[in-house]
């Protein structure tokens, strides 16, 4: 029997502001990537975050990005990689402290937004959140994207690496993700989204636009919950899987 | 032979700016209490300090305090003690993953400014301190500031509790700094400052404005460093416990 | 036949975050108080309001808060007189650029937040606000809370004054709002709001809890569109003044 | 008589901390630059020195940058040109605001860092800046790099264009600014920059490193005033401009 983990981004709130539905999420997710405060998040959200994930047995991981609350952290700023190194590190530990905080662990390290972007394109990057996360605590998972530069920084630096793949997200040829400005970036359709995860679950592979299958490892569907269109495909994914015999698990 | 440490504020700057005089600080003291990026310091300043610590053998601590760059942490935001437990938490986390990176470990934690003040004056806040510290690494010390909420608070809560008097302000007679606005708030005489201090770790006692004597224990003496004067003051009050046979070591 | 302006705060997303429905309000309200940046609204949100409230005939105001996005301008911050002054001013100037960017301008000065519940209760920091509005533009109306200091300040320096009254909080007997955390502080049913209101413009008079009256000039009433409800609600308050025969217009 | 303007950045600081000598500068030059709170700057630090400024007859322009604190606003960071509008707009206000509350008024805009930097480079950018400019107040001048894409900006938005030089800085072949990391990128000899601002308003012309002329409009000569020794090369340039018989006094 398959087992494969399902996680998402979470805590992405600010202050007074919240973005997407995190109470419902950690009713279907398996893992919960929580942002670090830097991007968003702050505190008072991550160790709510923490403390509802640990009553549900949802595992946790830190979820940092570049210091851009404007940007929500989606915005390519020129940083070197020793910066990088040193803006992960800093948010790995205050998530691991407010994990321990509200009596729960991380498991793992997943980053987000433009900083995930840049370290699946350059190894440098991701070299530079490898040793973070190593210098941290080497017993943290590395969660990278599938066949991405992420993963070959990951085992280079001796880390245990988790490759995810996208429920709602069409693929290239090459196995990057399209981009948005393109066709076929996003998969709207919730059935869609569901029988195409369970196809490259059951494949072990990616399946790109043209539908050539890409042999890849695949530990964790990434999906997403900030609407509550995302929250209803989200719940889909999760049946479809449930309904085609995989189990449901956190990697770590 | 008495043993003492000797504490100062470093990693105040932020981005370009800088304030105070890391490098020549630490020289002088044997601990160095970190900022956590919220009310001062980043993660490059940060990683700096424990580094530069690390080489010279200087004990390190988080230091953090409240989120408000704009004015240094010095400002008293009405923040419930929950939300300070948490901010606290998430200081250290970070603080404790920058010094892992920079090879070193924080073995304490010292409140800065207006939550530091709060924290000596309210229990409450003081519990939310020390609850957070316990929570993230109950192995940490507390630094408290000596006879004050703090101290009681520290202990309550389990922790190891290291009290320290300031080489430069003034004490009222019931041992709290006297207030800034009022004569006798700054000790600005090196000289004077350096005397003070041998004699209140000889005696065991805090001297007040009057010459009375509150016994404590004095396990560290805080200097500042943001200076050349300041550091001047320092490096007298260090020359002075030589001299008079005080050995200066960190606590932890 | 009675005029009166309703207004309503707007713009208070930040990046990526979203707050309240700016584009149902607008067309509701005849005055949209648009953030400006510091306890929330960027620029991109601020030249979107004031573009569309320009194509609607909505006129618009400056609505300055403390710097504290973490707090939505809801901490009371110990600012003094003189920083409160100059945050005012640098904010209502930021508002009133990009107000003439998008072909608008801005006609009144409304604070937010902790600084609006200070300045209410503390003449020194409503005439701080009132000598901002006058260095930056003396021809601004300031849009004060009934009854409150706000109202002697403005006049005192000169100002033109508008009155506002709350659509769905509670009175005390001496014209404050009713604490958050007491029983009468929200009214939370739309009809019965929108009959009060409709009885207070009629009586020219605050109704308290006990259902006295204060009489004041009433120029604006003040609704709130940060969810599905308020902006029910605001239309429901819209509608009964409308059918009671009072023109809804802004006041400058 | 030739007559020049000497222009510098000023109220860089933020919050308790400090960058540059503003006091001494504003006895140098006759135009500052006054940062505008998002790279540098805060309302206190701004309004302090359009005080000065006025106190002593300096004229004083906005000096925007990028969101970008923790940078300095020297990032490149990628924002479209329409952000980069309303973020001009913004700060621009706020700043034409604490002027005004200073007593003073600002005449003219500068951009600072990156926006500087890939507004001389790229003419969408620089025209984003125009447009800003204009929306905001069409009588300011556009105070450009000369040889630049500002400057072709400015005209084209019918503003009044004002083209600098810079005192410390080598230039290129094609007139631009010798990259930091190769040699001659910066003069530090004191000497040596004040004579050959002498020889380049003199001439017309800008000198680049071979020693060729390229013709420009020369309004004003940039200084820095960072550190002690930028003031004292400020002093020089301005005594041997004084010297060579040019009269010193704002563009605007």
């Amino acid at each position: 029997m398959t087992t494969i983990d399902l996680n998402s981004d979470l805590a992405e709130g600010f202050g007074a502001y919240r973005c997407g539905d995190d109470e419902a999420m950690l009713s279907i997710v398996t893992s919960a990537n929580v942002a670090c405060g830097l991007h968003a998040g702050d505190p008072e959200i991550m160790a709510n975050a923490f403390t509802v994930a640990r009553e549900r047995g949802v595992a946790v991981g830190a979820h940092p990005g570049f210091p851009d609350l404007w940007g929500f952290g989606r915005r390519r700023i020129p940083f070197s990689t020793g910066e990088i190194e040193r803006l992960a590190a800093y948010q790995i530990g205050a998530a691991a402290a407010l994990a321990a905080y509200a009596g729960h662990r991380i498991t793992y390290v997943k980053p987000h937004g433009a900083l995930g972007n840049i370290s699946c394109e350059e190894r440098p990057v991701a070299d530079a959140i490898a040793r973070a996360i190593k210098a941290v605590d080497p017993s943290l998972s590395f969660l990278a994207t599938a066949l991405t530069a992420q993963v070959a920084a990951g085992e280079a630096a001796g880390l245990t690496v988790r490759q995810e793949i996208f429920a709602d997200r069409g693929y290239t040829e090459e196995g990057l993700l399209v981009s948005r400005s393109l066709p076929g970036a996003m998969i709207t359709d919730s059935q869609e989204a569901a029988e195409r995860v369970v196809a490259m679950v059951r494949e072990g592979a990616i399946i790109t636009l043209s539908g050539a299958r890409l042999p890849t490892a695949i530990d964790s569907i990434c999906v997403h919950g900030d609407s509550s269109h995302a929250v209803a495909m989200a719940r889909q994914v999760r049946a479809a899987l449930e309904k085609a015999g995989v189990r449901l698990a956190a990697f770590a």
